[in-house]
């Protein structure tokens, strides 16, 4: 933490800010410039709130040095660290893919969408019982009943699963019928419910929120580190920008190289939800894994004009078919390993 | 609803759109252009989701006409409504100011800036006791301990009050110990949270979302009260933009004329998240009662140095008795009634 | 300017770094932490660019402390500064009006609102010749012509004229015919246009870009100021956000506390370009004065409906009239200087 | 175009914006639903401003189905189109790349760039003799001087050179050395500059505003269209969003997509320019070939540490030739035609 006193400050202020730093023990350590005064502080400044020394009389202006998130920082030196569901890593040199519908809207649908997922290689199948509908006259998803469709295509296909949970009672029946658990944009920022997280033992896909800076999307991943569970998927989906016109948010892929410099957790990319519409899914989907993700999720649907929820945005199983095949070539052209079944296959053989 | 369709489109996709249409009992009706084909859907549009008709092919591009806000709209004429907490009457051309600190730290401490918030003019007591921190290593709130000086405060100065519940649970207690609830930024799509506000008997203060449309914003209203709750205060707390080096936020006061088209719930501004710092909120609490916001909620803390979240935007006693003096002066300008003890004083002479 | 090495930075790299900043004639002040190296550089730091030390091997961060603007600069202590336009000044404590039509259409529609804004107070006409518009097709302004209108209304009723030119060409002219020339927020950064501005005696009407930042406003400012030019006029007009279904712009009231703490420049509020409509020009007028702005520029038509450009945010005459009642009521209220026809008379009285 | 009546509108207003609509020689379509009443208007409506439309009384609400642009519109038909620079067709189903550093700082500079950028297998050399600098004390570039250093670049190596024009002055001079002029960021709205690159007969590329919507960027481009020149490339790099601390700008790769149905002309990305960091300059660039992209433009500089502007942000020569590797390998994979020395002399064999 440095601070730079105001050029009128008094002898008074900076005495008191100097007791304020070591009543948290840590060392203030000061440089009298030419035109500026600035205190370096020394020690496990992380304890010292920003804003706390902002508000002393005298000071002009705080910068935190060191990084607010811990846990999940690069510098802990877990990089060969990976999200382990079922038989499946997640993270490191791979790329895996999660598709499927955006609601469970029926057995039916749910299984003849996951065979087509299946078919084209997706490893884990994605679909919403909860739903977390801007308006309160829309389809609020099928709730546990979704979530038993979800079980079941599990045992019938055996791909994994993933489904939202947006409050403690959805967070409970997800947890008892599938593999891995969405925490939705909405949600990235309801601490109550990041706390809960930390207690379990299941994988967290956590999605970025609408607006959430990076530090703030990390700060969010640590609440659940910091509860002891390590098994965090970080998901960009979208963020909001100043035009909508052609695409519902902005997908920022800027994040795949600057997460990687920050962070050892696992990020794949929503293309469905970053863009809304069905046309730009593929390319941002071979944007997504050149640019180094570790995966997506993405929707699929065989009848998008009978979709409950989103069905602009979802891909045709023949599309989805085709994107994998892309997503293979650009994974072996950039010598990265792509999770399927033939690939597992190769690997028992 | 209007509906364009592509230029290229068949008639059988036509006749799909169409079809779809009066499976919701709505009617199309189509317009032959000399470039364009653009079909007017008339009837209950509402139950048809534009999402669901943008996916259909051949549809190039839909509009909604009509608002997706029902019971908050301007349009069902109440605009009379006032939001009543205790004998306060919220909203229509008065102007009412919430104060207090950020969050409660002790009894000692709100107990005393309790009252010089009232001394000052403030009739409703502000106070956190479950605080949203984008860190999981800073200061929590107190919890129900902080719930119960806000009993305190309110039985010792006979202010009213209000704080924030983050989750079901701090919605239980809240409901015991304060008079009215607040649901922060980061919960205005916490749908399971809004949810539970409609069923009960208590005003929200329901702040918008950091990057929050106005739509979705009423929409979040639209949740509690179609729920059964019309007690619902609407909040501007700042946006977030491209530019914070100076401010935390970008307070929107354009929000103010706009919600007067739109709705007849009453519309408060908070200028101390909406920019964060103690220099700008006078100013901006000015512009706010002369743009014609029905009233403030604003930081005030004697020790900001000391204070446990956000001192940097907190006001001194004295700053807040100097803008509350201003407040009443533009009040009495521009003929809004400004609530405060002394004008309820009066209405009793 | 504060550096933080990495945590892996060699000596080496610390040397060249220390060689660097002393080839700048500045002195690099060393303190080892326990977890990181920090350089404190004291000198005339201005000289260094903050992204050359960042391309450093071995630096992890650098921080400017300093600001970049040093004219406009508040720290220059000229706060008495006004800028003289004929026999006003703007600036301080006074609030003055300019207002007028978007676009000069004609030499009768131009003389009518003229008077019309005249009678109602104020005290400098608008109107543009040369119109920045997003379509080649639309309305370009009547050029030459329109500023011979300018002219001619300023003979006719006394008020002092504003125009905007867009290019050397269109500077020229404006100059020979209006009093302060307006520069537009596409043209915050035409850099090559501002180098001429800093070379003329008029006052300059600095409009904020779309997406400026604070600095990057003040450092076009610090343009025109470095060329020899002072009288700058500070102009907020709204920025870009994310929501734009009901106000066309955010216009940002922050800035005016913000402005005042960082700069002498008089600063002025344009809310009709700021939201884009008639509706919400009063309201955000009333905010701006009561926030603490020197000024505002409003766009009024006696018949909107056929203005050839942006007539939707126009005021009425009628409506100019009732909002310059209760901005002088607010200036009373809280002690401005309020620039109108009659207090000058009373001066001279 | 499609306008909605406001309920409460009278008969009078309703007939008042018929007539108007007949005067632009257009026909106004009334359709009478439940609640609304609706107009479509059929023929050339791009002669009529939606803005006109909505300052009429009784108007609620105007949307323009058909688009502002016409000229550069994927509609005209022309999908084979390529701009050709020397012997080089831009666009279509090919991959361009331009790099060199970011200012032209001096002869031996510059030539020992250019080998490097030649020898990795870049096509065309891009350095900046007029650098748009936000300060009025950074570098401003070489002028005629850096250009000259171009042609004789251009000479030696046999590279095309593209450089930035800021004014009329610097396009005159742009024409005259270089083959390709690039229009930056903050003049993209640069009407007057628009207007003159109309006229001229050399290629443009044409950058996207920092938060220029993607409509607007079209019309700039169709500022240069309608003025006669055809030969735009369309150059995505970064816009403004709200996080900045790990990246100068979000690079917004949705536009690939979205541009390929809305336009036939060619679009380039600015990694560098875009993120502003060295590290992020491959992911993305590989990302931009992936998604669809027809072109990159990067900064390379051998010495970043002592470049005069932008340091951070170019890549080394060893790092580019890396980055050609895996660009090349993802072009191959996806059968796309990767313009490169070698690419040439193999159509030639």
């Amino acid at each position: 933490m440095i601070i730079h006193m105001e050029k009128s400050h008094t002898e008074n202020q900076l005495h008191r800010l100097k007791e304020k730093i070591e009543s948290h023990d840590c060392k203030p350590h000061v440089i009298f410039g030419e035109t500026l005064v600035t205190i370096s502080v020394i020690g496990e400044v992380s304890k010292i709130s920003l804003r706390e020394i902002e508000s002393l009389d005298g000071v002009a202006f705080v910068t935190r040095v060191s990084k607010p998130f811990k846990l999940c920082s690069i510098e802990t030196q877990r990089d060969d660290h990976k999200v382990r569901v079922g038989d499946l890593e997640i993270g490191g040199n791979s790329f895996v893919t999660m598709a499927g519908p955006c609601s469970i809207e029926s057995e039916e649908q749910t299984l003849r969408i996951a065979h087509a997922v299946k078919k084209a290689g997706a490893k884990i199948l994605r679909g919403g019982a909860f739903k977390p509908r801007s308006s309160p006259y829309s389809f609020q998803g099928l709730g546990e009943e979704g979530l038993k469709i979800m079980k079941l295509a599990q045992e019938e296909t055996g791909l994994l699963t993933v489904s939202e949970a947006m409050d403690l009672h959805g967070l409970e029946l997800c947890y008892k019928y599938v593999d891995i658990i969405q925490i939705g944009a909405r949600n990235m920022q309801n601490f109550s419910l990041l706390k809960e997280l930390g207690k379990i033992d299941k994988p967290i896909v956590l999605k970025r929120g609408m607006s959430a800076t990076i530090e703030e999307w990390l700060m969010s991943a640590e609440y659940i580190l910091s509860g002891g569970n390590d098994k965090v998927i970080l998901c960009e989906r979208g963020i909001r920008a100043f035009d909508n016109q052609y695409a519902r948010n902005v997908l920022d892929l800027n994040v795949i190289p600057i997460l990687k410099k920050l962070t050892y957790l696992p990020l794949i990319v929503d293309p469905s939800h970053g863009t809304g519409y069905r046309h730009m899914v593929s390319p941002l989907s071979r944007a997504s894994i050149a640019a180094g993700a570790q995966g997506i999720i993405v929707e699929v649907h065989d009848r998008p004009e009978e979709a409950l929820s989103d069905g602009p945005q979802a891909l045709l199983p023949e599309e989805f078919s085709g994107l994998m095949k892309d997503l293979r070539k650009i994974s072996e052209a950039l010598d990265i390993r792509f999770i399927s079944d033939d690939v597992e296959k190769k690997k028992v053989a």
